[in-house]
């Protein structure tokens, strides 16, 4: 199985990041009737400088009129085209550990538009996907379900030493993304992507700012 | 209260969200003897290409001898001074929810070097701290508390709705980085710094990544 990082070489990674934000915000605006919205209003709710926002949105290609801002359902659209599948993001979870079980209740990926369909874990941990209304499956069935469902993206939060077993099933079944929150590489042919979180990143990126950041006064 | 967001500027974010895997690869070798390593094994070892870790290690100025490599000592070094505090990530959790308390359990983190000295909930998850060993407090007992334990850093995973107040009173504490998991930009004075995260960014990279990768077959 060929590893894939050759890899999708993906341009403006910061500005994707922000990207689910600027989506809720739109939404919002949206959905209160309004028609445009301002890069300094934008900058407000996003704690970014005004400068940044209209960087963030040159990605959308959507110019923004002089004294008016920029339409706001332009740039829904614009986003969401964007990320090609933000209103289609079937999902089943694999593992339902403590953190797995936490992200069915994340309200931010349900708002960006993550439907989990099922979940599946080695133990019955039943109770922790029923508390979300999803159901739970024993991952025996992981291959047979995965037929049916036709999902393109997997969550994959198994232990490390089970993440290629798992992967190889996935793919094997259809699945063409899998987020990856093991501390695995997961190898995979090149027509399936991955994207590993690793949440020590954030925590690197607030030492960072720490230690720019001296103190004035304790 | 001053919001930050005149904020630091960090330039190399990307960058700076792979060191801890840098770390954790360096500080295996290191235990195992090792004292070079090469930017092609790193590469092989992180799945990015040569050159972009060749890039990233010149934030390091560690210098490598060509058919040598890089000291692995020197590196670490490097990057432990450059993230500040590596060593001495002493923290406090604030809402032992499912998610906090995953975090509790995440190897990821304590290889990195936190160490979360005490947990605080309004609700008694005491036995969620319990299974990871770390001493469950009431938020009542929050600003007490801080004053005594000397902590610079606390990761926030309460309801949205609580944050701001929890905040204050961190801040009032003596806290100086907040590790903010929660969907509210938190004000803060000028001293203190905060890291937020939004897991949907992940998604939103994944979903960047299957937009560009067409299937070769079905």
């Amino acid at each position: 199985m060929l590893m894939n990082f050759r890899s999708i070489k993906i341009d403006k990674l910061p500005t994707i990041r922000r990207l689910p934000a600027y989506l809720n915000i739109l939404r919002d605006l949206f959905v209160k009737g309004e028609q445009y919205v301002s890069s300094s209003y934008l900058a407000e709710k996003m704690f970014v400088e005004p400068i940044l926002v209209r960087k963030d949105l040159e990605l959308t290609r959507v110019a923004g009129t002089p004294r008016v801002g920029y339409s706001i359902e332009e740039l829904i659209t614009s986003i969401e085209e964007f990320l090609g599948c933000s209103d289609n993001l079937d999902a089943v979870l694999v593992g339902v550990g403590q953190f797995g079980a936490s992200l069915l209740g994340n309200r931010g990926l349900r708002n960006f538009g993550l439907r989990v369909l099922a979940a599946f874990d080695e133990d019955s941990h039943k109770a922790r996907t029923l508390a979300h209304r999803v159901p739970f499956f024993e991952i025996d069935r992981l291959e047979e379900l995965l037929q049916r469902l036709h999902v393109t993206i997997a969550i994959l939060c198994v232990p490390s030493e089970d993440a290629q077993k798992i992967t190889d099933i996935l793919v094997a079944s259809g699945i063409r993304g899998i987020w990856n929150f093991t501390s695995e590489n997961l190898a995979v042919p090149e027509h399936v992507v991955t994207q590993k979180e690793d949440l020590a990143s954030g925590l690197a990126v607030l030492c960072a700012k720490l230690v720019r950041n001296r103190p004035t006064h304790h």
